[in-house]
């Protein structure tokens, strides 16, 4: 049995395949960088920030938490070779929307106490957060103290609503004041 | 200071924000689905599956290890209303390429002891596997396992040469041979 969804990824693929001529790509990013973003639809990283194939690593998960990326970063840095980090989040974020105890009330109710041991079983927690702002500087703070990234790394900023458009700008430039100058916020 | 990968985001970005008209999209995805896959420079999942804009989340990590991806399959499913898992691994992943020692050496190496105290303590396991195939076969059954992921989900499997090319038809079935009907294998 074929979802709807499976033929609509199968035909895209198709497309894609035929006429696919980057084959010849290397492993490690050619531009030695990686992206950390949020898995929301509306995000596409590579058509908003114009990144080629082969470019560089994106890494994403529900807010684009740092602390959850740590093993990828470490993989990307340590055995890849990338030496930048662009760290995207935005408004309207799922993140904003719930707190810790909605999302475990959510796992016991539908899917059982069995699930939410699970959680704890496995120490998930949700990470979700209420300031866009101080989301943005807790994993800036929590990627310069990491023993883990690498010194010297460049770090930018990016934060917007699905990085495009006036209120992208607004929120850009609030961040921005209250940073250190060393970091690039576009 | 900006650096050149800072520079052409920035560009990249001004020049999608232009023409960006999308602004409208929901936060929950339109098509109620999630795609797992690795964070490799050469994977561009929305163009690799004809992904639009709004459509699905993306969950990007080293290897596409659904351990790792827990978290936010939990968000995007409870708290965002997903229904079907695309997980796609490749061949030529950098997972297949080092053991857990050798990447715990680098980080002993290169970024010192504290940074190795600091992955223990974090409970952070690298994750690499020797063999495609298992590890595929290991993460749908991790996800079915789990009682985080809902039952009733449909998941497909694809796995291949960055998705693309002969190599990649000859491995999907190689593991469509080994798996339950149940699976699409593309």
């Amino acid at each position: 049995m074929t979802t709807t969804i499976q033929q609509n990824l199968i035909s895209g693929n198709e497309e894609y395949a035929s006429a696919f001529n980057q084959g010849n790509l290397a492993l490690p990013p050619a531009k030695q960088y990686l992206v950390l973003t949020c898995m929301d639809a509306r995000i596409d990283p590579a058509a908003a920030f114009g990144i080629e194939l082969g470019d560089a690593h994106v890494i994403r998960n529900a807010g684009a938490l740092a602390s959850d990326a740590l093993r990828s970063i470490v993989i990307s840095q340590q055995l890849l070779g990338t030496k930048e980090i662009l760290l995207v989040k935005h408004t309207g974020c799922g993140m904003l929307t719930f707190q810790e105890a909605d999302a475990e009330g959510m796992v016991r109710k539908n899917l059982g106490e069995d699930a939410h041991a699970e959680l704890q079983s496995h120490n998930i927690g949700f990470g979700p957060f209420p300031d866009l702002e101080k989301a943005v500087k807790d994993d800036v703070a929590l990627l310069q103290r990491s023993k883990l990234v690498a010194d010297g790394v460049a770090i930018s900023v990016v934060c917007g609503e699905r990085a495009v458009g006036d209120y992208y700008q607004t929120v850009s430039r609030l961040i921005l004041d209250s940073f250190q100058s060393s970091y690039v916020l576009v």
